[in-house]
C-alpha cells in the first residue's frame, strides 16, 4: 500500500486580517484529505502582532495567541511548532492571511525588510534543505522568500498578477520579493506557479479578486501538485 | 436567465466550542456558490455566552461578540441579523458548532428547556411561515426545533444516529428534540434527512465521528437539496 504523505499545515492565527485566512486553511485541510494525505496543523505558540475587528477593520485592545486561535480552525487538533520536527513531515502547506505578514514576518509593516520569526524560518529552511515540497498560497509565499533569503537559493514564487484585479498592490509585493533574492512570477487565481528545482508550489488565492470557488480550486490544484512532488520525493528516498 | 437564490448563512461565532463550526460554515459558503446560489452571512450582534480556549478546552476570562467573531469566517462580509429581513432571502442555511447551543439557545447547559434568542427564533419562524427552505447541520437542527416549538408544527430533523460512533450523546439530544414537539430521525454522516412538508433539510456532519471530507459531502448534499427546494418554491411564486 502506498505511504500516506504527512503534511504540516502551518497556521498564523484564525482570520484574514490578523491571522491565517480561514477559508484557504479549511480548503487545504479538505484537499489534503481528499487527495490522500494526512494533514497536521501546526502554529507557533506566540502572541499575535495585534487583534483586528473583522467587522470594522479596526484594532481591538486585546491580546490573542496564534496557536490558541489557530486551534479554532483545527478543532483543537493542532501542535505547537516547537513540539514538532520537520523530519516528521513529507511536505509543508502554508495558507495565507495577514497573519503570515504580521505574525510570521513583519512584511505588512516594514515590507521585505521585516524580520521573520526564527522558528518559522528554521522550519521552512529544514524542509527545503531536505528536499521536502512546500506549498504556499496568498501572501504566504513571501514568508518562504524571507526564510530562504541569504541562503543563495533563488526561488520562483507568485503572489498574483498585475494583469487582473487585486485588492492589494501586487507590483509592490513583487518588488519586495526581488529584494529578498527570490523571483516573483505572474499567476492568476485558480492557477499555481511551480518552482520544480526547489519543489515549491505557490498560488495567489485571495491576493487577487476571487470568488470562494476560485480560491478553492487554487488551493486544490496547489495541493494536487504538492502531493505529486511529495510522492516523487518519497519514491526517490 | 434563472434567478440566483439568495441564501442567508446564519453564524453563531467562529469556533466549534463557543461559536459556529468553522469548517461546516466555510463548506456551506463554498457549496452555495458552487451550486449557483448567492450567500449572505448574518449573525446576531450579541455577546458570546463565553470564550473557550480551543487548544485546552478551558474557558478564557474574556468577552467576544458573535457578529464580530463570525466576521472572521466571512472575511468581513457579514450583516447583523437585526439589519436584515427574512423577506430578502430565498432560503436559510445554519452551520453547527456549540455556538448554536450556547449563543442561539442554551441547550448546551439546560437541554431542550434552554431559551432561544428571540431574534433567531423570529427569523427561523418567518422563513418557515413563508415557505422558504431551511437547512441546518450538526447541532443547528435543535435551534430549528426550538424556534418552532409551540407553533403546532411537527418538524422531522436529524442530529445523527445512535448506530454509529459519535463524540456526543445522540440519544439524549433526540430526547430533547422530542420534548420540543419535533421528531428526531436517524441519519449518518454524509446523508441528510428531508422534511418535505416543512422544507427542512438536516445533516449530522460533526455530530458524528466524521472526516473533514465526509463533513464536506454532508454539507454539499444538504446544500444541493436546499437549492432544489428553493428553486421549486421560487417557481411556485
Amino acid at each position: 500500500m502506498e505511504q500516506k504523505p504527512k503534511v504540516a499545515v502551518l497556521l498564523s492565527g484564525a482570520g484574514v486580517y490578523d491571522g491565517a485566512e480561514i477559508q484557504e486553511s479549511v480548503f487545504a485541510l479538505l484537499a489534503l484529505e481528499k487527495h490522500g494525505a494526512e494533514a497536521q496543523c501546526v502554529a507557533p505558540n506566540i502572541e499575535q502582532h495585534h487583534v483586528i475587528n473583522h467587522l470594522t477593520g479596526e484594532e481591538m485592545p486585546e491580546k490573542r495567541n496564534v496557536l490558541v486561535e489557530a486551534a479554532r480552525i483545527a478543532r483543537g487538533k493542532i501542535k505547537s511548532l516547537s513540539e514538532v520536527s520537520p523530519s516528521e513531515f513529507d511536505a509543508l502547506f502554508m495558507p495565507g492571511g495577514f497573519g503570515t505578514a504580521k505574525n510570521f514576518t513583519k512584511w505588512a509593516f516594514e515590507g521585505a525588510k521585516g524580520a521573520i520569526l526564527p522558528e518559522v524560518a528554521n522550519f521552512i529552511r529544514a524542509m527545503h534543505q531536505n528536499r521536502k515540497p512546500i506549498a504556499a498560497v496568498c501572501m504566504a509565499p513571501t514568508v518562504v522568500a524571507k526564510a530562504l533569503e541569504g541562503t543563495g537559493v533563488k526561488v520562483k514564487i507568485t503572489v498574483g498578477t498585475t494583469q487582473a484585479a487585486s485588492p492589494y498592490d501586487i507590483e509592490s509585493v513583487n518588488l519586495g520579493i526581488s529584494e529578498t533574492g527570490a523571483e516573483a512570477v505572474a499567476c492568476n487565481v485558480g492557477e499555481f506557479a511551480l518552482d520544480a528545482e526547489n519543489l515549491i508550489v505557490t498560488s495567489p488565492c485571495y491576493m487577487m479578486e476571487a470568488s470562494i470557488l476560485e480560491v478553492f480550486l487554487g488551493v486544490e490544484n496547489t495541493v494536487i501538485k504538492l502531493l505529486q512532488l511529495c510522492r516523487s520525493q518519497i519514491e526517490l528516498v
